[in-house]
């Protein structure tokens, strides 16, 4: 029998995400989750949700979130679209603009599901190793990804790169702006100005909702209803919308929540320079510990000692790893095992 | 500028889901939600998960409730998958097997998002007019969908027809069994002996959990990590993973409120039947209400009278209407309504 999948899925590695493990003795920094809950009022949001009317289905564009982020971001509910967590989003981006063969580019080094989402849709990846978008001007692409901020190096992206690069393309610019929250360069303002540019966030990050997966995009309206046509008809749940719109409601704690992780970064990232690491400047909730060849070595000794970092062992990457800003007291036992390591 | 989507995408319609209307005052028997709310052990358990851990990532797997579907429904955890929806299952089905121009047949009428997902695909449609899923055996399609119980016309589809047409095609079969346990035709006995089966539930309709967007697949373990590989990373909430594992665990609510729909379904077939209506058996937990010529005037009626159904303005449908097995009260209104239209 002809195998069931076609041959490019058949051929796929798949995406590898970030090891969970199951037990709780692992000091986890390894997947940029944050490390304060979220606002108790979304707990409640929840269960209020859970406790009537779960049997109904979800509006199909999770109408009242649109409207609160719309009215929080500024922006018309017509340029807002949600998605179950911003990886679906990014698929969906594919979906809607890729044919079999067309290009996609973005810098390197950057997340790596990209790759992965451009293998699922057949397309040609332009990888570029650079950290300034203009590199991806002349690449043809019909989507150009670009990880704002960088993640695994944390650096911002200035919104004016970004519409340079939307000016310069016929295609798709996505600002994707998971970690954005922690830094200061979102290219949302110019939504609504610039027609080849989607903006997109997620709740996993600065609020606190991994768990819930939900994500948000923000562009032209024309472009939000094409999208709208290739995601799944109720593609985010009623308990997440709940989340999503409690959050929202309830924006100071995760400005105290962001408040708390960048003054544990800048600390950690001095404590790492003092010790000798390369640490760059970071606009994310994580550091890149750049130390040369003995990443690996680094990363092991840390799991040793009960420290769950991320080591990326991959073209650009191998010389550091990347560890989340979690509480300060986990990240002073990552800086001892660290400091002891060097 | 050069359209930003693919033509396909550009040329979609785009799937219509049943109309949402957000006010309360319309009795809603459109969209094949269960009347009667889920157990209340599941409210329990979101805000239980609502409560703790919601900035941490799912399993990207579902672990949790792949192992508790697995001991339930006597297959392997590996042989399980979980989607946000059975609708992200079905997409993932096509993302998966299909390359544009590859072949996807169904019988019609039947549930109109196999079209749209197809269109979405780039796959060539073929559809054959028929209730037996025989007729599809010599399509060379990829993928063949079959609705069982099928909707809109509520008749279930033998698991012997399912093994034979798998045995007689090279691409998959997929038993969509959304509606499976209001009836008894499921060809889940058939998974880890048929390789080319993909059986898919869903927690929307038996469980009172549209609003949580759950769904299950079932398959050889080889299948399932294929279709695992085009999958969102973390497809599945930390929320919709607790509802799903407290519905398995309070499966006798499920049977409970299953059985008060089909009385309830007989009962309405009966009357429905005495006033000249042509009312085939159904397995679901909705019936088809032929009424020739008038179907359109009748979904008019109805919905004056604040009862919303469905009308399908499609080939081969416009000949009746769909009506979903509400609450012995609702049901009562429609069959007033219905009867004085006759």
């Amino acid at each position: 029998m002809k195998p069931l999948v076609t041959d490019r899925v058949g051929a796929l590695a798949g995406y590898t995400p970030g090891e969970q493990p199951r037990g709780g003795r692992l000091i986890k920094l390894n997947t940029n989750e944050n490390p304060y809950p979220p606002s108790g009022r979304i707990a409640e949001a929840v269960a209020r949700a859970a406790g009537e009317g779960l049997e109904l289905y979800p509006s199909a564009m999770a109408d009242e979130l649109r409207e609160r982020a719309a009215s929080h971001y500024g922006v018309r509910a017509e340029q807002v679209l949600a998605g179950n967590g911003s990886d679906e989003i990014l698929s969906i981006c594919l979906r809607a603009c890729v044919d079999v063969g067309d290009r996609v580019a973005y810098t390197t080094p950057t997340y790596s599901l990209y790759r992965t989402l451009c293998e699922i849709a057949g397309a040609e990846v332009v990888e570029v190793p650079s950290r300034f978008c203009a590199d991806l001007a002349d690449t043809g692409a019909r989507v150009c990804f670009v990880c704002n901020p960088n993640s695994p190096l944390g650096y911002g992206v200035p919104a004016a790169e970004i519409e340079a690069l939307a000016g310069s393309v016929d295609g798709l610019v996505v600002s994707d702006e998971a970690y954005v929250d922690f830094g200061d360069t979102s290219a949302i303002g110019l939504v609504g100005k610039v027609p080849n540019l989607l903006v997109v966030r997620t709740f996993s990050k600065s609020f606190s909702l991994a768990g819930a997966r939900l994500g948000l995009a923000f562009a032209d309206a024309g472009l939000i209803a094409e999208l709208a046509k290739v995601k799944d008809s109720y593609n985010v749940s009623r308990l997440a919308i709940a989340a999503g719109v409690a959050a929202l409601d309830d924006h100071e704690t995760m400005v105290s929540s962001v408040a708390r992780v960048r003054a544990t970064r800048e600390r950690v990232a001095g404590r790492l320079r003092e010790g000798g690491y390369d640490v760059p400047d970071s606009s994310a909730n994580f550091l890149w510990v750049g130390c040369g060849d003995g990443a690996r070595d680094l990363y092991q000794s840390l799991r040793q000692g009960g420290v769950l970092v991320r080591y990326f062992d991959a073209e650009g990457l191998r010389g550091g790893v990347r560890v989340t800003i979690g509480t300060d007291e986990h990240m002073d036992r990552f800086l001892e095992l660290a400091l002891a390591a060097r």
